[in-house]
């Protein structure tokens, strides 16, 4: 018997904190989508920082450094967070550090919770798995878009707790309801029942359209990454 | 054109903030349901205030006041939030200052809006009307329970963005898009998709199960109540 929660915000969080619980972050445009796609293709890990300052602090002693703020990659950076900045075999073996608008921030925020791990729906059964596996608390953090509820990470949510809730994970928050309940009504479509949300219109007036697409895509990875220490690794 | 979003909590305020927007607080499980009642059986204002120790400060200066926590009525004190309360000759013509748990907080934090007006499944068609002939930025803000996101609040933003949204109210945020699509699935009947709420669950087991039921009810009066100055008034 295990709780299944979901926080719609970063700024929900204290009122879900629960030392027990795997937190899954979820940033579905674009941060954990590019952090599973680098696992994938063979990053070692990955640092997250919260500014801009501390990635600039990294970059001085050598490090490669991904800065993304207003979906662009931050002046003085050669990595953002698309997905496609990832598939590179130059970065395999690599550790990079990256700061991102929202994703990387949820990170810092959950750290008092039992283990962090994150999710996309590029990993959405390998997430799912591993909490089946792993039989704890769950709570779902979603990154949003600068502390407001956003409709990609919250269908995101609602794809986990369709999978997982019943039996076992059978004390469901109301936002874990409400989640599902999206998830039932988008399943079928998810690209356009996020036609109209606000961070896509955002991105696709960046022509980030190709990073939305991949972005939709279910299950191109088995990678679990989680924090350990101070950086993500793929646990598996 | 206008914006219509949704807050799904007093915590996540700050981040809909704004000053030209008019701001439905909606404690539909019971403080905002409570109000609307007390204005159709007369009651002449109500004083909203924050905590219990102010709510004694009136009692000592001889007002009415009524104080929620938990559900129940705070030890001495007379009333609290259910609307059943409110239907009282007594009251009629009285100022009553309230205290609860989740909703008069709501009241205090969007002092900052254009003007704030009280919501409830009992004013619905009030509210939305009144909202369609001032013309103005909406912001829908779901008192919640204790910080956390819940079904019943965001339920009734969803039937008033329904209501609302089209030609004029065309800026939508992901919140109210969201509370949309429950209203959607919900419509037909309320008290099945509330079924599992976390807080008619709480109220169920204090026996207000007749509260409750009151409280889904469309429609039983035309008040609108507004905040005057310290105080809620009937403006409509």
């Amino acid at each position: 018997m295990a709780k299944l929660e979901v926080a719609f915000s970063p700024d929900l969080y204290p009122f879900y904190e629960n030392k027990e619980a795997i937190v899954v972050v979820i940033d579905v445009f674009r941060a954990t989508s590019a952090i599973c796609t680098a696992f994938e293709h063979g990053v070692k890990s990955i640092i997250p920082v919260e500014s801009i300052d501390q990635a600039r602090e990294y970059q001085k002693k050598g490090y490669i450094v991904a800065a993304e703020r207003q979906g662009q990659v931050v002046e003085g950076f050669n990595l953002g967070n698309s997905p496609f900045h990832y598939m590179d075999k130059g970065l395999v073996g690599k550790e990079v550090v990256l700061t991102t608008t929202n994703g990387t921030r949820a990170i810092s925020i959950a750290k008092s919770s039992h283990q962090i791990i994150i999710g996309s729906f590029l990993n959405l059964t390998a997430v799912c798995d591993y909490l089946k596996g792993e039989k704890r608390d769950v709570l779902l953090l979603c990154a949003g878009w600068r502390g407001r509820f956003n409709l990609e990470d919250s269908l995101f949510a609602g794809a986990v707790v369709h999978e997982l809730s019943g039996e076992y994970f059978n004390e469901l928050s109301d936002s874990a309801r409400a989640a599902q309940t999206f998830y039932n009504v988008g399943e079928n479509n998810i690209g356009e029942f996020l036609e109209n949300s606000s961070h896509r219109r955002r991105l696709k007036n960046l022509n980030l359209e190709k990073d939305i697409n991949y972005c939709l895509q279910f299950d191109q990875t088995k990678v679990v990454p989680a924090l350990e220490g101070e950086g993500l690794v793929a646990v598996k």
